[in-house]
């Protein structure tokens, strides 16, 4: 179920949304879409035959991750190990940490998880693997590690070419088990509004990675997994016989970098932040309640020549041209009709980043607000 | 007393602070050097004979507003609702909301405070000042306002042409107080990197408001305050003969754009973010567990070729080149000898965004951890 299936444009849709709002600026979210969009993604894995492992970095809120599990997800990823102890907390089983953990407190922590869930790390070194496989060993558990492959995002990642010595090694080392491998292939956004080449990107790097676990197999390693991740492109690595496990994470909000990325329309659009004109000291600009430490000053993907730090959801050629930490400068048209004390909603840029940002987000359904959630795993330790 | 006069190089004294740390990523204050930042910035102004009203949104932190008080500050100033009421719960007198209070919400929380607290506003509408009044009489309590101009930055601030009208539509309204005339001279940072430039600049926007005040003043009506902001400026600000405040606020901890602009040296930055070489995947990269969550997006203000999130402390050539969400990467030269484990302190571009993403703060002295601070106002309502 889409807004359009509704027959709710997605602008008058949210913008209805900031009118809930008791104050501002607050994060809502619109819970039928919400539901759509995760029942959408958890559909078109079945039907591809993969597993879904959400990333709750977008959220950190187990509310949606339980949405996602009913749908069909088969367990969460997260990017720390604080968000992996939330999500362990609200009962999770089956979680993917995807960070190298390093140093002993981490270890630590991360051995007093795997002594509770199943946990499963991916890593691009044989020094985390060996720090891992001793902290398991010295607290009496195990868990379970992916060789991480940079595929072309150069971030995390050994070369493919050092994949296989990685993998040997993992597999001599005790109390940790050799599940296969895993690539994050977030370097496909930089051909947003390119479809054809963020598929043949995205094609390329589940390659690479097939080809290593083939190896693996050969070589007599076990490589049940092979995941790749990210919401622009789960959409073609679920597509790739042989690829197992898809993580995307936006998904379940969308913004506007998976509108440019062309994996969502506006109408799949989940969250918004409302906010207030506060200012109108000139035509052509007014100034709202919503800067950077709302918004984050996280840019559009696809750059043009102005600066952008979201849009109006009602208005669709009013950006936030400029932002500070507490005003948002919205460009207007002279003739533009908003004045001060006008509720506004935005879609923006980076809704990870602005989550992160607040405590608690705001759930609607049905014209009111029905719920509130606390963002449980932000501001947790990494 | 800063750390030259010590003898300890900038680099080395934050480094040293990494290694005291038991995990990461942290912010860390060194309090020898935020309290000579206080003093110092206390001792110009006092020299200057301008009260010292220091902006709270850097730190939100009681703890570090006390220390200014201590120095001589006469007040504080807020960025929003949320800021004011931690303040004023922690026992300050005196805060300037430097923000248009617009709707029924925030205006019954403003009146709140006002019946505890001295509150001043700044604004730059009548409808924002009607709306104050209306609150005040209906709370039976008052509040001074301040006519906030614009001198070039373009967000919030009449233009200087209709400040004279817009006191003294303040003037006739009940359960409000004109207290004179404010301005945010932010536009002097696209100056940065060139003094004289800047200071021009800044005496022009004092220029503006001093003229504003005279009219104001010829006029009948009162203006006691004339009050100019930044750290980048204030220097040049309390120079000017007439300007009666100015409202610093990064100079406590001081950050790379402070350095930018001048108006602190490496050696003032008093806070650190300190991360762990979690990958080194390649021979010139290498991955911290410090990403945008950690430091923001925020840019350096004057934009290199390159993209930059902050750079290391000890490791002048080293930068953070790259960020995503959890992960920063570091551009090394490949005989760089930073290898997974080690722990490096981050300078970063902007203080005060980076420690409005922490829940707390680690606070050093004389080679050890000596207290830890919450960031309380952090994720407070507008």
């Amino acid at each position: 179920m889409t807004a359009e299936i509704e027959g709710t444009p997605a602008g008058s849709r949210l913008q209805d949304l900031a009118e809930l709002v008791a104050d501002t600026p607050r994060i809502v979210i619109d819970r039928r879409i919400l539901q759509a969009n995760i029942v959408r993604m958890a559909n078109r894995a079945a039907s591809a035959g993969v597993a879904l492992r959400p990333h709750t970095k977008t959220h950190k809120m187990p509310q949606v991750a339980r949405m996602a599990a009913e749908a069909g997800a088969v367990g969460v990823q997260v990017a720390k190990l604080g968000e992996a102890e939330v999500m362990a907390d609200a009962g999770f089983d089956g979680i993917l940490v995807a960070y190298p953990i390093v140093g002993d407190a981490k270890l630590a922590r991360l051995a007093a998880l795997a002594r509770r869930t199943r946990i499963t790390v991916s890593l691009d070194s044989a020094t985390a693997a060996e720090g891992i496989s001793r902290a398991m060993v010295a607290h009496g558990t195990s868990c379970r590690l992916l060789v991480e492959v940079d595929t072309g995002l150069h971030r995390i990642g050994v070369q493919p070419s050092e994949a296989l010595a990685l993998a040997r090694t993992i597999d001599r080392l005790p109390a940790v088990e050799l599940a296969g491998v895993l690539t994050h292939e977030g370097h496909i956004y930089t051909a947003a509004g390119d479809v054809a080449e963020m598929e043949r990107m995205t094609q390329d790097a589940c390659r690479v990675v097939l080809e290593i676990a083939a190896r693996m197999r050969a070589d007599g390693l076990a490589a049940p997994v092979v995941s790749v991740g990210s919401s622009g492109t789960a959409r073609f690595g679920m597509a790739v016989p042989g690829i197992t496990e898809v993580r995307p994470g936006t998904y379940v909000f969308n913004d506007l970098t998976q509108v440019q990325l062309g994996a969502a329309c506006e109408s799949d659009i989940a969250a918004c932040v409302v906010a207030t004109v506060v200012s109108r000291p000139a035509a052509d600009w007014a100034v709202i309640d919503a800067g950077t430490k709302t918004l984050s000053s996280d840019q559009r993907i696809v750059r043009t020549s102005e600066r952008s730090f979201g849009r109006l959801a009602a208005w669709p050629d009013t950006w936030i041209v400029r932002a500070s930490e507490e005003h948002g400068v919205l460009g207007l048209a002279p003739d533009s009709p908003l004045k001060i004390g006008d509720r506004v909603a935005i879609l923006p840029n980076h809704i990870c980043s602005a989550v992160n940002l607040h405590d608690e987000v705001l759930v609607a359904e049905d014209g009111r607000i029905v719920d509130r959630w606390p963002v449980a795993a932000r501001g947790r330790l990494q």
